[in-house]
């Protein structure tokens, strides 16, 4: 006898401009599937298979973070008797700057918790999420937490740990482009100067300023024009070849503001209607076409849901 | 035969915790109050009188930022057959951090271009006013912005001018305490350096946030214990005897949170009712008085109005 879920966990925006290590939102899609089902075991996480992105990089085992989560939560919950099988279908690539393991972890977590009874809540699964994370790279919560709420989410603090779901905003119309380059976020993180020029701090807190103001007030053309970063996207921006033509690209097919998504390599850039973002997206894999690189883009919206059942 | 007009400018703090150089708002009091009178002449604005605060040191003559101000709008408009004349009444001590000149720079420019038959618009005297600031102080505009305006309000940018009004927060209180010391803000920006530490903006950038959205949501409780910087209040604390005793102080009365106005050595604390504010008030000072200091008191909630005609 088993029982079987299916888990859709969406990419994730993280930094938003200036929002480091902060602020998140989810996308529609692309996302990551998951198909979970609880057997009878001894209290084990088992990986049974991987498709699509990942394929030959990811470990197939208990090393592979789905495993991990899904081993955290049965742990949590300390089950004896049952074991959770796992089957992946990354939608997302890894180290794109799409939240890639977020999304396999959340799904997890998610997955998991719905098929040992709903017994955590979002802030524990969110703190283990967080954990997992960091398995491979550095604990913040900026990809793990819209991922699992949808819409914008805001850390408030991360010691004790503390979300602001701040929703979603109509109107808002988001283009991601993703070049075929790997950039890993640990290399993303070594390129920021412990110290930064406090100018470009208050620049910053201004345009941080306008795109809260903007989400909470549901204005999309004040959020759209806010997504800008003067404090780590210049040490960033170097390591995505092209770059600087495809920001370029982007505002000039009328985008409102365009930045580096997550730790990079791929860009985000917000429009007004939905037929600019296409416009916009198709702008920016030309630009880095011009620069030699393959791409794929994608044109979403903001995601109301996070992680949800299927 | 002259027209005459009473003007009240009311106190702001600038910075608001992690909003440096961005962010203000305007108390419903202290203030500063103005009469300008509209007489023939020739183009020029005329000192009659101070009052109050700052006598004997603020200059009373041409000198004087209400009369600088006053003739920025007279030759703005170009007016060449009439001169105004002003009495001030300061109830704001200078280089306290509560906004002194900008309430005597915003209630001059609403004064004389209201008897000159308010031909500017707010952005146009908003820009004045950020000139006048400028030229005994650096150019900034969040004590300017909310005197003018009212509420809170948001610095979006310098260059181009771009200001938001944030509105008020109902059911927020205010204590602020102003110790008998002199802090020049040339001195305070002084100690503040280039760099600042990263993790420290990161702190500050969750509480912006947390801010900003308190007060789109018009949520005090939020607002209440967002007030807090971690970027330069650690410089600028030592140039205020007893700073740390009067936030802690300030704290365990009761206030969510508590930092400095604008650049001090006025510090400022926000409340859930007004008794708390009170308490927090009497705390501030008992714990200025035991370091030597003594010091004002005052208890307002955040004023919906800016200056006006009384």
């Amino acid at each position: 006898m088993s029982e079987n879920i299916k888990i859709r966990a969406p990419a994730t925006v993280a930094n938003v401009g200036a929002g480091f290590d902060i602020l998140g939102f989810a996308l529609e899609g692309p996302y990551d599937e998951l198909e979970l089902s609880l057997v009878n075991g001894r209290g084990k996480a088992k990986f049974v298979s991987l498709e699509g992105y990942g394929k030959g990089k990811l470990p197939e085992d208990g090393k592979n973070l789905c495993a991990i989560a899904v081993q955290k939560v049965i742990d949590r919950l300390k089950i004896k008797d049952k074991d959770i099988e796992i089957k992946l279908k990354k939608g997302l690539p890894s180290s794109s700057g799409l939240g890639s393991s977020s999304a396999s972890i959340v799904g997890a977590l998610h997955g998991a918790n719905k098929l040992l009874g709903k017994k955590l809540n979002e802030t524990e699964l969110l703190q283990i999420g967080i954990d997992c994370e960091a398995v491979y790279s550095g604990a913040h919560a900026d990809n793990v937490a819209p991922c699992l709420l949808g819409g914008f989410v805001l850390v408030k603090s991360y010691e004790p740990l503390e979300i602001i779901k701040l929703g979603g905003v109509s109107g808002l119309h988001v283009s991601v482009c993703h070049p075929d380059f790997e950039l890993e976020t640990k290399k993303a993180r070594e390129v920021i100067p412990k110290d930064v020029p406090l100018k470009n701090v208050i620049k910053n807190q201004s345009l941080l300023a306008s795109l809260i103001y903007g989400i909470a007030k549901d204005d999309a053309a004040l959020v759209a024009r806010s997504a800008n970063d003067y404090v780590v996207e210049p040490y960033r921006a170097p390591l995505i070849p092209g770059f600087g033509d495809v920001k370029k690209a982007a505002l000039a097919a009328g985008a409102g503001s365009c930045s580096i998504s997550g730790a990079g390599p791929a860009v985000f850039a917000f429009s007004l209607s939905q037929k600019e973002a296409e416009a916009v997206s198709r702008a920016m894999a030309g630009a880095f076409g011009k620069n030699g690189l393959g791409s794929r883009r994608y044109v979403s919206g903001i995601a109301k849901q996070g992680v949800h059942a299927i």
